[in-house]
């Protein structure tokens, strides 16, 4: 915790990440169980350096808590009200002298720069939940994978940023083609259509569905899939950019 | 400008504005020619108040520029390179003393300020031009409407914001409506269809478009517009929000 040297950030200024993952027909998002409390949920967040651009910044965040590089990541909006965090009940019971918490992590200085105003830049993160090695950092006690429809109460306005992240990810999944980042590399058409209809939370035609996702070109098929019986084998895909 | 009191804003955020305005068949941008040095212009700018949410600072420049209130406005993008601002080439003609100004203006305080790093929040507004009385801010020495077509070289990364801009606004223009906050109270089915075609920058069918204008029943259909000849009258319409 001596390493968490506040003065090396931009003063107002956070990043929160909704990091979605896919995994058992199952939309997920990361969670972290703060330090500060005790059932308090919260995004995976951070800081910005201050000779650190805020995209390099956004990938610092989730290279410490899932120890992978190369994330596909977008920003997707920004919670400024100036009530955001000064007038969080968190902070409000933290005040108020109701929180347990270990006061050689969360110092005066600590907690005074917690309860400040920031300003968030929202990013989401597709990742093929697979790889993820999940680690803690300075505030997490742990980290978790909780299906996006049950979502505990996080703390501040992180239930509001995690649907604005959902309604994004909704608008770019098909008009940017970043689906494919929640999936092995290699696939197959049933899977894919899984995926989709996980994500938009309705059934597509089997054979639309198929037309068109062959129809964008995107896709590399591959040898079948051998897992039981030959004649039932269905084929493999590899996502291939444009 | 003794009151342009620098301690009142968040430091190293900042925001720039693309106001979007529709005027005589062309879609134009409001752009400012800065005081400081011969020919340089930029975005219509400034820096969120302590106390100030930032959809409220967004407000508040538009309205310092632009005497309107409620303007249809909408934040599309962060802007956050390291090296932004910083390293701007309008910054190091500064330091190398090649810029002539008001040193009234623009104290040792005040380049200092401008001159560091700011993570801006670009925001896209849509107004009636015939609406706006622009009024000049601190640092404009004058206020034009121009052609998106042809912008200057603007300050900094400028043009790019311009450019984002304009792709979220061809993004939203038609799923969320947006366009009729650029005309007049009253139009023709025309005038809708010009401005479609100024900001796609595209011809379409006519009576295509007239259908699907039509299908998205948003529009009252109000009396005739009699200009001249009373057998080629059209109809005026009027947006009706849903």
């Amino acid at each position: 915790m001596n390493e968490f040297n506040l003065d090396q950030y931009l003063p107002h200024l956070s990043i929160d990440c909704v990091i979605f993952g896919y995994e058992g027909k199952e939309l997920k998002i990361l969670i972290s169980k703060s330090k500060l409390g005790d059932n308090f949920w919260a995004l995976p967040g951070g800081y910005i350096k201050k000779s650190e651009g805020i995209d390099k910044a956004a990938s610092r965040i989730l290279y410490e808590r899932t120890a992978l590089k190369n994330i596909y990541l977008e920003q997707f909006r920004v919670f400024g009200h100036e009530t955001r965090i000064v007038e969080s009940p968190y902070n409000e019971a933290l005040r108020l002298g109701y929180l347990q918490y270990d006061a050689t992590i969360f110092t005066e200085e600590v907690i005074s720069w917690l309860t400040d105003r920031f300003v968030c830049i929202g990013y989401y993160a597709l990742v093929d939940i697979q790889k993820v090695t999940t680690q803690n950092r300075e505030f997490d006690e742990l980290l978790e994978w909780r299906n996006i429809q049950q979502i505990p109460n996080l703390m501040h306005d992180h239930n509001s940023i995690v649907e604005e992240a959902l309604t994004a990810l909704r608008l770019n999944f098909d008009a940017k083609l970043i689906g494919f980042n929640l999936l092995p590399e290699v696939f197959t058409m049933r899977e894919i259509q899984e995926l989709y209809e996980t994500v938009y939370e309705r059934n597509f035609a089997n054979n639309n569905f198929q037309k068109k996702m062959l129809d964008l070109k995107v896709l590399e098929r591959l040898e079948k899939k051998f897992t039981g019986a030959q004649n039932k084998a269905p084929y493999l895909y590899r996502f291939v950019k444009k």
